[in-house]
């Protein structure tokens, strides 16, 4: 796994919805920022196989290699976030 | 909406792989902590219709009601979190 190399791949794909910080840009787009790397990974491949469709991942995993795949789980759960105490 | 009475649903039926405060206790299971509400209330619909499968959330979303989904998705999207600068 190597974020640097999924925050390149991000920046390029990801980051027009989901923000250049993994938090996202669109209603129907989910924040990443911190998000667990095997979920994200598993999502993507979902995506990439049809398991999980989506109108725009369904397209964007298609292209998408194993390597990829692990970079850019590796660089969305490597976002620091904090959880504050709901109101 | 109402993001307390989803919070009191959440700590019955989610919070034991979700975590009291959204961020997951399991690898398989997503940080919900500030998520998007929209789109936690299609994935919490698309599993209770079928068009979103996984083995545990199947189960759960069954048993939801639409306000269930919408106090949930109010819930988790209320809880605060902060981004850190990535390493």
């Amino acid at each position: 796994q190597d974020a640097k190399a999924g925050r390149v791949k991000a920046s390029a794909q990801c980051a027009v919805c989901h923000g250049s910080n993994g938090m996202s840009q669109l209603p129907t787009a989910p924040n990443l920022a911190g998000q667990v790397d095997i979920y994200l990974a598993k999502a993507l491949e979902d995506f990439r196989a049809g398991r999980r469709e989506n109108e725009m991942m369904s397209v964007v995993a298609k292209g998408l290699s194993d390597a990829d795949i692990a970079n850019l789980a590796a660089w969305y759960a490597s976002i620091p976030i904090t959880v504050g105490t709901p109101p």
